[in-house]
């Protein structure tokens, strides 16, 4: 049932509590939920309340501590014992009177762990200050310490099983590309071309079927190009108007994001001088990138390219992507950008999205790789350049493609 | 281009002001993506980096702050001034060296408000506990104060437009289910189930167009019905199977969920039997609620009538909904559950879950409704029972519905 073999499991456990004793952490508290998922297994919507895994540095299982309604999601969908699954009742949800982690603070010093040094990932959507304040309070034996990212950056390097769950995540996003591409083209709602990406990549493959992305399909148009986080409206498509295109394929948690541009009719000289320099890049690193090089110098080759053609781009080229839960599909370990001295390791995986964005207009093309013994490979096999929708010209008799 | 007349962002803002007057508030820093949009407008799946609305008691406009790449998006999608709109650097991003907390407490000390008392959003999870520290850090001379929920209060009592989109994502909610149910037979995946829900969610009616939900669908099947978070995987529906769907329509961020139980082929007895229960129990609550009764009272009426054949449940029945972002459509102040005595008032909106979970088997039937005058009224129309699917069977030579 369990996505990763049980041993899997097990080693990252025994790495994560290496990384422990390196920073003086006994006792780990992970709010994470990819966090949660990579350690246990445990994979449901239940991080809009306050959950954890307690990893205790000498004790062999993680502690599993959530709502009681999800308990049972923990015991058939971890490989956690079911005494390990501790759970809260339901009057400490949203309530103005009782917070889980006073719970969870008890539940901590029942177990012997009140007084040890803990550590807590400090900056995670799902560990808010008042969690940290509420612990802080209720165990005032502890040392806390800051282990963000922590798991994260075991997280960094895939093993061969993530490597073909990310393979099957590229099938799905290459898929959606594909059919949802087909939806776009004047007169057409852009909602209703969201709904097809999203159908593809939820429906997958006949072999595998999708998951929901940490991050719902981007598909800022026209001006809004520009504007790189913007999702969608009901607004029809205009001819002459490009459409910025980013989604994901996931799989088992895992995620292959891919970005494309498409342009509506004959595509403006701008863009299509843009998109040759953002390919440019894109294949260049796309060559030269390999292991033993740093984040740093991946973005080096990137601005490099650009540069020839007079262009600055501040934003990073890239970063680590994998095993994911919304609100964001990205690692927030390595960074393509400057500063970062990350070594590339073969199975690292990162997302490439040498993006331009000018005042009214954006170019996005994008690949997800993993970084070879030589080189690296992409996830995805789609064209690398401008999605030109003129093939397509809506009847206006019947509203169907002819 | 704004969802809403400028003159009801400035009352928002008036009645926001007014509860930070209450409270000793004379900065409030807004993280919470929903309030963020219900007070300015601005709505991008930008969350994900650390992003604000800051609200000054004796300044007219709130200021926005966030990453470089979001703010065209903040100039365009508000009715904010573009002089009001701050963006910090790519390098703040996921950095292991500069937190954007860092940025936004020199921007604070630069306009002069470093040495005020600050209202944070404690809870909410886009105010992380590093967030927090930082603040503390780098603005030593201003007292904190916990200002979690102040403006989700404000959004208890919905205005006549919000209602109205809401009404527009009820008939979505409603079409979605009508369109996924169908595709629930045996040998049918789950996730083709989920895609097809998702479709129609987005693509919406003709009319009006939808959204992405805060949460995705759940779909938990079989003995997985008893653990309401689950969402769907690729496995294929069985004869004998229950299904439970729980879903929202969206539109403009507001939403309205939906939840239905359905059973594939004949239903159990025991499913038969409680879902009367659960029926006879909702359709109490709605015959009877109105205003001026507390959210105690209301799940009293719940509570009274399972507890007529035997069952006792803990969870709360319903809470307030409206406006949101992932990871939850729920306002987080009011639940109908014993303790609260939040007085309904016309216009306030719940989703009532009257859900039964047991051990291997669960369901659940819901609806959202406003608080009208006399009593409540319904945003879908769905038949208030078990879906039973028994209508289908998938012909094996071809593999379609016959």
């Amino acid at each position: 049932m369990l996505p990763f073999d049980i041993l899997e499991y097990q080693a990252r456990v025994n790495e994560t509590k290496q990384r422990m004793e390196e920073q003086g952490i006994e006792v780990l508290l992970i709010t994470d939920p990819a966090n949660m998922n990579y350690l246990s297994g445990y994979d449901a919507w239940s991080f809009y309340v306050h959950q954890m895994l307690v990893l205790i540095i000498d004790q062999p299982q993680p502690i599993w501590i959530g709502r009681h309604m999800d308990a049972l999601g923990a015991k058939t969908g971890t490989w956690i014992y079911d005494e390990n699954v501790i759970d809260y009742p339901d009057y400490y949800v949203h309530s103005p009177t009782h917070h889980p982690m006073e719970f969870i603070a008890e539940i901590l010093t029942q177990i012997g762990q009140a007084n040890r040094r803990i550590g807590v990932e400090m900056d995670n959507y799902y560990y808010t200050a008042k969690a940290h304040a509420q612990l802080m309070r209720h165990l005032p034996d502890a040392v806390f310490l800051d282990a963000d990212l922590l798991v994260n950056k075991v997280r960094l390097i895939k093993s061969e099983q993530e490597i073909e769950y990310m393979k099957r995540a590229g099938l799905i996003a290459e898929q959606a590309m594909y059919k949802g591409r087909e939806s776009i083209r004047a007169g057409a709602r852009q909602n209703d071309t969201a709904a097809e990406l999203y159908y593809h990549i939820v429906s997958g493959t006949e072999e595998y079927g999708g998951e929901y992305p940490a991050i719902v399909p981007f598909l800022p148009t026209g001006e809004n190009t520009a504007i790189p986080h913007l999702t969608w409206s009901d607004r029809r498509f205009k001819e002459g108007e490009t459409v910025s295109i980013e989604i994901a394929g996931c799989y088992k948690r895992y995620h292959v994001p891919l970005a494309r541009t498409a342009a509506i009719g004959k595509p403006p000289e701008k863009i299509l001088g843009l998109t040759a320099y953002v390919t440019e890049g894109l294949n260049e690193v796309l060559q030269k990138i390999k292991p033993g090089m740093t984040c740093e110098d991946v973005n080096n080759i990137w601005k490099a390219s650009i540069h020839r053609h007079g262009i600055v781009k501040e934003a990073r080229l890239g970063y680590s992507v994998g095993l994911n839960y919304p609100p964001d599909w990205g690692e927030h370990t390595a960074s393509l950008r400057s500063g970062d001295q990350t070594i590339l390791q073969p199975n690292m995986t990162f997302h490439l999205i040498p993006a331009l964005w000018f005042d009214n207009y954006g170019i996005e093309i994008s690949e997800t790789i993993k970084i070879s013994d030589t080189g690296c490979e992409t996830f995805t096999n789609f064209p690398r350049d401008l999605i030109i929708q003129d093939r397509f010209t809506t009847n206006p008799q019947d509203g169907k493609i002819s």
